[in-house]
Parts: C-alpha cells; sequence; structure tokens
C-alpha cells in the first residue's frame, strides 16, 4: 500500500512536476487530483509490479472500451458510491425518507413527448405483458404535488432501449407524464427485461476478466421533479427476476421494489380498456423540499441528445 | 488519504463485490488490481469531496480523450515512470553502462524500409538543416555490432510525424538501417523541430488546466537491437532546444544530448555530397546483453500498423 519509489523525494518533486504545482496558471483543486491520481496509479503500478506491457495493454483496453464508460462506471460501483456518498450529505443534514435515490445510468434521452395524468409508453409492437402503473408525487409533508413530471424510461423485452437500439420507434418506452391534480399519475406500458451488458464488448471483457456478469435485473427508470422540490434520480426494480439482488450495477434498493399484482379479473381488464390480463405496480414517489432552486434540476451530465418525436 | 467511508467494513465488502473477489472466475491478480484502484479513486472521490456532475464531466472528458491517451500518458509522467521502474531494476540486477532507455511515444510505425550501413531519412521535400547523423552499435564488451539494426523515426520541421500527417510521404523521415561490418550506422535527414500537442485536443485541455504546456523538445527516436542483445528503446535530444529541459513528455536524459557539430567546410560539405553547411551528430550505441531471447525483442504494444511502402 506504500511504494517506496513514489514516496522519495525525487518521485514526490516529480508528481508536483507533472500536477503542476510550479506552475502558477490552471486550477487548483484540478492539480491537486490529478496528483493524487497520479501518484495513486504509480503506487499502484509499483506495488503490483506491474510491467511496461501491462501499462500498455490496459492503456490500449481503456481507449477501446471508452464508448463503453457509461456502463463500465456503474460496473466498478461509481454510480452507486457516488449516490452512497449524498445519502450519507442527506443524513448529516438531517434529511431522511422521501423515495431513495439509485443511479440514473447511461441510457436517458431528454425531450420525450409529455402527457398529462396518463400515457401509453410502448408503441404496441412488443407483445409482453401490459403493466399499469400508478401512484401520487407527494411533498416532505405528505401533500400532493400537482404538475410534477415523471419522466420514466425503460427497456423492451429484449432489454434494449430506443434510441440506443435503432429498431424501435423514437422514444418508445419513454414519456414524461404531468402529474393531474391530485399528483397523480398513471401509465400503461409493457413490462420490460433486464439487460446485459453488450457482448464481447469492453465492459464484458473486463467483467469476464474478474469473473463477474454484466446482467442487470429488469427495472423502470424516473426523473420526478417539480419546482421547489429536490429532483429525484431513482428507479423501481421488477420483483422476481433472477438478478434483483445481483445487478452488475449495484442499483437494487429494498424501498425500490414494489410488488407486481397480476390482474386476471374482467372488471379490471376492463377498466382498463384491455382484452386480457395485466401486472399493476402501485407506487407513489415523496420528494423532498429544495433548499436552493439547483436542487430542483436535473443533474449535469453528457447525455445522448434528444430525438426527432 | 483515508477516507474513513472506504475504510467502512460496508465499503471493504463493496469493493470485494466490484472487484468479483466472491466470484470463482476471472483472473486473480486482475481483481486486486482492479480493486486497489477502484477503491484510491473512491478514496478520492471522497476526500476531495468531488460531486457527482465533476464525476461525469471527468467520465466524459476521458471519453472524448482517448485517442489522445497516448499522449496524455507520457504528459502525466507515467511513460517515465515506467522507465524509472526498469532502470531500478537494472541497477538492483547489477546492470549498469548502456546507452540509456528513454520512452517510446505513440508515434512508432513498423515496417520502415531496412537500408544497409546507410540510409536517407527525408524525402527532399523539407528545407531545413541537413543532419548527419552516425555511430556505431557496440555490445557490452565494446566490441561493434555488425547488423544490428537501428530503428529511427522523427518528425520533420514542423514537429509532424509521417503516417500521423497525412500530407507526408509513406516512411518520411523512418528507415531501418542495418550496421556495417564495423558495427556502424549512418544516416542523411533534416534536423526536425519539437512539436507541441494538438491544440485545444484533449491534452492540451488537461494540461492548461493544471497550468502546464505541452511541448516536446526536438529529438530523434531509435529502436536499436540484435540478436542476443537487449532490445533498446531510447531518444537524442536536439541541443539548443528551448524546451530541452521542459519536455512535456519528462524524456529528457543528460545521456542522451549529443553535441551538434555545424560542418561550413568545403570539404566536409564535398564529402557528404552536399551543397552547403550541414550539421553533424555523432552518436553511439551501447547495448545490454539479453539474459533470455524475450529482451531481445520490441515489446508488445498497440502500435499503429505499417504502411504500404
Amino acid at each position: 500500500m506504500g511504494s517506496e519509489l513514489v514516496q522519495s523525494a525525487e518521485m514526490q518533486a516529480y508528481l508536483d512536476r507533472i500536477a503542476g504545482l510550479g506552475d502558477t496558471g490552471g486550477d487548483a483543486r484540478t492539480k491537486s487530483i490529478v496528483r493524487r491520481i497520479v501518484s495513486d496509479l504509480f503506487t499502484t503500478i509499483d506495488d503490483f509490479d506491474v510491467s511496461a506491457e501491462e501499462f500498455w495493454h490496459a492503456l490500449h483496453f481503456m481507449q477501446q472500451a471508452a464508448p463503453e464508460f457509461g456502463l463500465i462506471a456503474p460496473g466498478l460501483g461509481f454510480d452507486h458510491f457516488l449516490d452512497v456518498r449524498m445519502d450519507i450529505a442527506d443524513r448529516a443534514a438531517g434529511i431522511s425518507g422521501g423515495t431513495p435515490r439509485t443511479i440514473e445510468g447511461p441510457l436517458y434521452v431528454p425531450g420525450a413527448p409529455i402527457e398529462k395524468g396518463r400515457a401509453r409508453l410502448d408503441d404496441g409492437s412488443d407483445a409482453g405483458e401490459v403493466l399499469i402503473m400508478r401512484g401520487q408525487v407527494r411533498d416532505a409533508r405528505g401533500k400532493p404535488v400537482a404538475g410534477a413530471i415523471v419522466d420514466v424510461w425503460h427497456a423492451n423485452t429484449k432489454g434494449a432501449y430506443s434510441t440506443f437500439d435503432p429498431s424501435q420507434a423514437s422514444y418508445n418506452n419513454r414519456r414524461r407524464i404531468e402529474t393531474d391534480a391530485d399528483g397523480r399519475y398513471v401509465f400503461r406500458s409493457v413490462i420490460p427485461s433486464g439487460y446485459s451488458v453488450p457482448p464481447q464488448g469492453s465492459t464484458d471483457q473486463l467483467l469476464q476478466a474478474i469473473g463477474r456478469h454484466g446482467n442487470r435485473p429488469a427495472h423502470i427508470h424516473f426523473f420526478v421533479s417539480a419546482p421547489g422540490h429536490r429532483h429525484l434520480t431513482t428507479q423501481i426494480n421488477i420483483k422476481g427476476d433472477p438478478y434483483l439482488y445481483d445487478d452488475f450495477a449495484f442499483a437494487t434498493h429494498n424501498d425500490l421494489i414494489p410488488e407486481v399484482v397480476r390482474r386476471e379479473d374482467p372488471e379490471a381488464i376492463h377498466a382498463e380498456q384491455l382484452n386480457g390480463p395485466f401486472s399493476e405496480i402501485d407506487f407513489d414517489f415523496v420528494l423532498h423540499d429544495a433548499a436552493e432552486s439547483t436542487e430542483a434540476e436535473l443533474m449535469a451530465r453528457h447525455r445522448a441528445p434528444a430525438q426527432a418525436a
């Protein structure tokens, strides 16, 4: 854990030069973080006696893997770790309750069609189990939030997302639903499947090298937002998935696994204007108050561009 | 330097899961190294209170920067650090003397034309100062090495390398010269200029963020090899370059800065069949014996493919 070489005066001076500590320009925080990361990597190289060949092999792997960094990051636990740190910060600030956050993942696309109160997400081409999901958005005091935006996206029954899967229609399984006067939303869709990282891709190669799989259990993503309330990034899992507690992205949360109720009664089927049995999920979202207006906004992150609807 | 969060039992168990320690498959060394790198990055994130926004910004930067990792690695000192470690291993093994190694850089192209004893590297289109460089390849006991391959490559007077600069002819300023019976090589070329990393590119952005420049002093790269001798990767610097001791890639070595002699005497000009003054460098290479045959070979590394000559 402590390379004598890296701790030597000569190497410490070298690290200072590398991080630009002697240069007047640049950003002090960036210099400190660059110095720490390079120092840690030097120490790892020295402690593990990493050969030049191993180093260049790893560097080339990273170059090839760049398009999949959005999958490698959750696979190596970074997304969940960032959530853990935000949860700790909340507890330290006395903020508790509310719907738990969990990771965004790399597959959000902004600009989904907005519908009021009720939406259908799927385009009818996917012959899976119909899902009716409904619930209420409430604030920290239990008051319904009218006009909140429930921005929902999920995979199809093949585990694929529109935009990233060009065979699907634009914004298939993606909608923004504005809650009604009572804070309620409801949508019809098709229960998604889990997915695996692209077979033979960089993430798959890396996970295989460390003996892991790249499967996510079936889940549905949500951004829930309303002025004056903290923006919520979360997911629910579909109960019963074999990977429910073995998500390669570490996003499963016990409070985010609602019951899935199979409805076979003609009355329910008729009420939903369906032709056969379906599954139903009731799930309410509880938002925290925003301490500052920026908290109501989606975190900046490079994302896929909006599509032509 | 030590995040309490990352050291917690819960986070240590999380790191074990991330690195696949509980999974039977995969490679034990890779698991250990992945665990260390992720643990160090978690610690850095926690120690510096890196926000999710900062993390995703950095990840996106890395994705954009992937094509330039071959420049960022030397710029952040990795290439030279690997050399330092190999030098230390040599000293520990009692290996001393010989021409010092220094970094390869990312711009080698295999398959340059082979010529015996003497070669001209430039194609005549670059109107810079003519360079005649010559020397001898010797073994550790001072014996000339006949038939050694001096594989040389350098930039033109604009600091650009053929293949990577499509305006240059294939293999311009790249040759393999086979030493003569007395171990000697000689080549004619044009003195290269230093170069800077591509302006506004990822390496430039990173270096500017930490207050550094991306300039390399003028230099000439060499692989020198012969059966039974250790493969040598090195460079010489052109004396007098303003960045001689301020190389962004940290590759300058005091024993690799030969004198550059300006020859203006008609006799020398005539002897070289030139029309005017030129510069001359004498530089001998001294190779170590190869303890194993693999030491005689170029280290495996992903490189640009060979070109049509």
